[in-house]
């Protein structure tokens, strides 16, 4: 008499988060330090030294009542406008604190979204690979989540399908970039064409496809010439969901924003739609000490060396063993080619040897599974071994 | 082209903020202290100490990467297992740490509680006056809201009212004692009498009633011999649903929790559709620190002799003027009949004074007012003299 519905999200746990539970378990078996797990997205290094002096600070500075009281429904104002003048500085956009509405992280920012633009028989579009709750966010909204394919060289989207795929129905695509989980960042001239193609759509149908841009990963980035273009400056439909879940490794802490951008057309009434879906959903507001020590803290990140170095370890590394893999450019995962068709029957075989890796099935995109780089370096040096032997198995 | 219906909830404010942002603007216009701001149930007594005590040594002793990490979707389980311990020395049942799921916040519990339980068709029963987010939260899930009356004099239940409603479309009765707006306090026998309608419902029907017993202000009492009873000993289909804002005085960190009574039928499969409720609503997990906090600090409360100084005060000298005022046992509520049949004129006029009143029929009960008393001791010794001017345009 339950929802029948609920009740299947929360017994059949995510893919990764039923990996997570196996190592905790192995690990009591065999001693954490001979399971590799490479499952969840948990950043490994700690928050910049900036976070916890904000919170100690704030918390002796400021008055308990003011402090820990509600904030705006869409976020403390003093915090907003801050956080926009930062963006705006960064990115060369003009946005206001009044175009910002803050969460309680990611997953907060997409169901917000989701909720405050769709309606009956909406659809929504992503590129797999993709992060898998984007299912979950889409269709508790009752949307349809429609998958498309990417190039399997870049990891690219693939903007023939896409562009057959628009129809009026198309409520907003929701891409991810730097890309989990394949660690792809979207260059300019993808942004552009995946942008034009938006607009024509928009155009044609009399009704704006949105831009979701989901940019957890925006600060994790390893090569001076890399830049993760700024979405909204390509396309006035964009909203930007952002979290400081990876950037501040804060993810337990649950603090983000959506930007709406201000170029929108209507977007006063979009920002009110995103205010009334966070009512309608409960969050009333984002946690009210986190928020003030985000507007601190934006634009710190954690020590992005060692994930590079994680990164370059673990790239070189299977390559060498003659694992196929994408070069991640951003975020903390390598996407790798299962040495056999089958990637479920890949993960099982690697699990003998303690490596711990996720079905890139679970992603939309099977043949494929996820390392989760954010992990001790140790842990990817003690690893490697293991996956050369793993490779031996397969005789690359 | 967006959601309508988001669009509204959010261009509308509640009507309580929309008095609490006029009292800003009018502070601004007059000064602070000539603005009598009863509208909002912020608290106003700080944090018990031990709060802020925990964040700086939490923060100080816990490894950054381990402390704001994300915890289990359901809550950290040191945290979960040393509150249901609490819980159940202090209410006399047998609580577990798997039977509890921390949120966000009450928002928060009651969106994922509905979402957890509703299907097509089913109703939810309140009874007026009530917490008018519940309609918000109730009819997002796309289930039905029915009002019931409660008895003028007690600002208690009709419980022929109850009766006489209950259907087999029925899915739970929400409830909230110490009451906003009232502040009324239900008594072992009205649980008992509720309780025994809802057990007979359940038996009638063939599935449960679900009791959701909304509880933020539980700890908010004033005198000895008042005991808010603990729902779950007088009916196995009880939710409880907590929040530590109004305890702890921590509205804008967003930390509470459901409990799901371990003597529930199917109470696993109800724990679980609340877990996957969750996590379609974009939750992740409750704050990490602040869940922390919360177990540390659970069962302390903030300085209550403040509130009870404020209530006495407020109660004995409005109803000094002449008005008619329910006398409330707890949370920090006075529900006051309005001195003409119109409150919505009587708040105007009230207004003329800078005494900002909320309408209760925003509370789906007409002719009354609720005023929050969560505020400076002297802001009501000021407001006294106010009151009785009102009174007496009223000739009370």
């Amino acid at each position: 008499m339950i929802n029948e519905k609920m009740y299947e999200l929360g017994s059949k746990r995510s893919t990764i988060r039923e990996i997570f539970e196996y190592a905790k378990t192995r690990a009591a078996q065999i001693g954490a330090e001979n399971v590799y797990d490479f499952s969840i997205g948990n950043p490994s290094v700690p928050a910049p030294k900036e976070v916890n002096e904000a919170i100690c600070r704030i918390v002796n500075e400021t008055p308990s009542v003011q402090l820990h009281g509600y904030t705006s429904a869409q976020g403390d104002k003093t915090v907003r406008d801050k956080i926009a003048a930062n963006y705006s500085k960064r990115f060369g956009v003009a946005l206001s604190g009044d175009d910002l509405y803050m969460t309680c992280g990611a997953a907060a920012s997409l169901t917000i979204t989701c909720k405050a633009l769709v309606n009956d028989g909406d659809e929504f579009i992503v590129f797999a690979p993709f992060f898998p709750e984007y299912r979950v966010f889409v269709e508790n909204t009752g949307a349809k989540l429609v998958v498309l394919p990417s190039d399997e060289r870049t990891m690219l989207p693939d903007f023939e399908a896409l562009k057959n795929a628009l129809n009026p129905r198309v409520k907003g695509v929701i891409v991810n970039s730097p890309n989990n989980p394949s660690g792809v960042v979207y260059d300019e001239k993808t942004l552009q064409t995946l942008c034009a193609i938006l607009e024509d759509g928009s155009a044609r149908f009399g009704a704006p496809v949105y831009l979701i841009s989901d940019e957890p990963y925006r600060e994790l980035v390893y090569d001076k010439n890399t830049v993760v273009p700024c979405a909204m400056r390509y396309y006035k439909h964009t909203i930007v969901c952002y979290s400081y879940s990876k950037s501040l490794s804060l993810p337990g802490e649950r603090v983000g924003y959506i930007a709406v951008n201000p170029q929108m057309e209507e977007n006063r009434a979009v920002y009110a739609a995103v205010c009334g879906a966070g009512r309608a959903l409960g969050f009333v507001c984002a946690p009210a000490l986190f928020q003030r020590v985000a507007a601190e803290c934006d634009g710190l990140t954690g020590d992005l060396e060692t994930y590079k170095r994680n990164r370059d370890l673990l790239y070189n590394g299977l390559t060498k063993c003659g694992f196929t893999c994408i070069r991640p450019d951003g975020a903390f995962y390598l996407f790798v080619k299962a040495a056999e068709g089958d990637a479920k029957a890949f993960c099982e075989r690697a699990k003998k040897y303690e490596l711990l890796l996720v079905n890139g099935a679970d992603f939309g995109y099977d043949g494929w599974v996820r390392v989760a780089y954010c992990v001790k370096t140790e842990t990817i040096e003690r690893a490697l071994p293991l996956f050369a032997k793993l490779a031996q198995e397969y005789g690359l």
